[in-house]
């Protein structure tokens, strides 16, 4: 399976990165941009090939690698190879 | 409108992060793990509410400032807010 993984930062928690894209693009003359947050995206393939073991060993990867879930959401996203 | 952009490196350029993801894995004991990318993603809202306007729009984002095209793809989905 190939796994596609989004980690964001949960609401409320402050993102410096999605500030500085705010501004910046609000400088080079974007106007109406607001709410820019930034996250990761992660892929990657998986021999695992029952859709099940495939999103229980991603959410494990997440839990202790991928994200960190005191300020960080995951989302995750599983489709054949 | 709501975009959410995912910007990947492309295909043959070198990704020394998610390597070190996929090392770190497999010495976490996930097995069968390859492929691993990482890349970025962004939310942002625009006050334009024409889907082909606002796709214009973050499409002139990602070529002046979110993404460098030379090595790394973008991908922009819209939705309502």
């Amino acid at each position: 399976m190939k796994a596609k993984v989004k980690v964001t930062l949960k609401t409320g928690v402050l993102d410096p990165q999605g500030k500085a894209i705010e501004h910046t693009l609000s400088a080079l003359g974007f106007g109406g941009v607001s709410g820019v947050r930034q996250g990761k995206y992660i892929e990657l393939e998986l021999a695992e090939a029952d859709e099940a073991d495939a999103h229980a060993a991603v959410k494990a990867m997440c839990e202790k690698l991928l994200a960190n879930t005191v300020i960080e959401n995951y989302d995750i996203e599983l489709e054949p190879l």
